[in-house]
């Protein structure tokens, strides 16, 4: 229905039906993985996140049967919370995001592996595992769309595409309030963010991406914004027409998706990769304060005012 | 992860991928293909619906090419309306259920031919086809549960097990609030209900089941009636475990499954038909004021307070 309404092919690569809910998993259990096969498996590992990361550590930890301790910040949802003890994790929380970073610093000290969430080739290339399965399908895709918290599944986005379809354009897309990418991509300089990013996009609300990841970034063919209203406004749209849990993290994605779209001439397939489907009850407070869905997605209608950034 | 919680093994039929969002069209388009079949299909079809019905009798109807008329009351969400609009029906809105359905009447006297939610044969063995697909797979069920509207879905439900599957028990469950069905097992007898019920399962707000209805539920083998605030907890474990959009019409058939779960001795293997996805934002409101998700399923908790009843 959405496809007729744009005029153009899109599908999705859903996440939220990962095991622990996101593509995270994909770049935890990856790491350790490899890890094990080098022999070197660590006994105890540690972790700072609120969401989906932590979920994703916790459950690789035990399946092969080592210790985790996730750093959080205490306004981390009860439920993710509860999900990441559920796998068995350790789980130490702090007032803010700032001090849960630190804190794991500690744990290194005292012997703990740490797995950064995105700053890790082996992350990276687990991420990227998830866009790499979606190009084994037979589709032709003329771009592809992800979007960045710290902008480990951007790069392996970017890394499997070269490898299967280096034809096809990779588009990243940021929250408006946490545009720390955006930002370093238009200075040139990797920017931090001085607090917790005022979005309900929360898997976006890293405070910056890395050298790492940063390299990467510089790849992609493009780069958009996403204010909030229009992340509710896809979240809504996307739940029910999908019939599935959309994270608003997976639907910046989605907003910078249909903002591209709108500039093109002729009939695009598009692939867009949906992160997660794991929503606390605020955020559902928030998405669906009131209805979004009174004006049908139509690429008919006058030109959003979203911004594209050209990379590199 | 439920089934570990519960200690038995859950298996859920999930119609909100259907087309329509719900079992409905199952029942819609059995309903006209028959007609088509006899060469007798009617060139105008009306209905009365204030959601998951319309959407399929105007999907069915457009499929078929044929004209539709969909009677709702003027609470129905925008949403539904839109969807249902957008399979190209005509909507006419009246203030109250009651009024719909009486204004359906001059639209059969002025020769358009009504397709019943429930009181039909057609629409039975159609919505019936949900179990059946399910007990196609492999599996052998203790017990199959289904929610209670006007019937139809159940009565489809006990057929299709008859069929393929006798020993299983079909259970049916009704939300406290809409529990007309229950009143009539209790007194042998119709009953209907005044006004709309208040119940967040909108799908189950029917004023009453039909004498043919009425004969398939007295053969179940229980009935469970769902209390709101249960209704809520399993919509919102549901979506939290699945990740999919399920409507709390759905999950009052989950909460007789957790009722009955907890009076069983051995391990038990059950379907739960899950009625569809289509959830309107105030509904979202409601099941998401506030966090219901502290408590953790268990069959070690207290017995709830749920009251069974047995039928025929």
């Amino acid at each position: 229905m959405l496809n007729d309404w744009v005029g153009h092919r899109i599908l999705f690569k859903v996440e939220g039906f990962q095991k622990t809910g996101s593509f995270k998993i994909r770049g935890a259990l990856n790491h350790l993985l490899k890890r094990k096969e080098q022999g070197c498996l660590p006994s105890h590992v540690v972790a700072f996140s609120s969401g989906n990361h932590a979920q994703a550590v916790a459950y690789a930890a035990q399946l092969l049967g080592i210790k985790a301790t996730i750093c959080m910040p205490s306004y981390a949802s009860t439920i993710k919370q509860a999900a990441t003890k559920g796998y068995g994790a350790e789980i130490v929380t702090f007032n803010t995001r700032q001090e849960a970073e630190l804190a794991v610093q500690e744990y290194i000290n005292n012997g703990a592996h740490f797995i950064h969430p995105y700053d890790d080739d082996d992350i990276i290339a687990g991420q990227g595992t998830s866009c790499y399965e979606a190009l084994g399908e037979h589709y032709n895709y003329d771009a592809i769309f992800a979007t960045c918290g710290g902008g480990g599944w951007l790069s392996g986005t970017y890394l499997a595409k070269e490898l299967l379809s280096p034809q096809s354009l990779v588009i990243g897309c940021e929250p408006l309030n946490a545009n720390d990418a955006i930002q370093a991509l238009q200075s040139g300089t990797i920017v931090r963010l001085s607090g917790t990013p005022d979005t309900v996009a929360d898997g976006a609300r890293t405070l910056s991406i890395s050298k790492r990841t940063f390299s990467y970034l510089k790849k992609l063919d493009a780069f958009y914004e996403a204010d909030e209203e229009s992340i509710g406004y896809w979240t809504q749209w996307l739940t029910h027409l999908l019939k599935i849990t959309v994270e608003p993290t997976s639907c910046v994605a989605m907003v910078g998706a249909y903002a591209w779209l709108k500039q093109q001439k002729k009939q695009q397939t598009i692939l867009i990769l949906l992160s997660g489907g794991n929503i606390a009850q605020d955020t559902y407070q928030t998405i669906w304060r009131k209805s979004d869905t009174n004006i049908q997605p139509s690429l008919n209608a006058e030109a959003d005012v979203i911004k594209q950034h050209h990379c590199g």
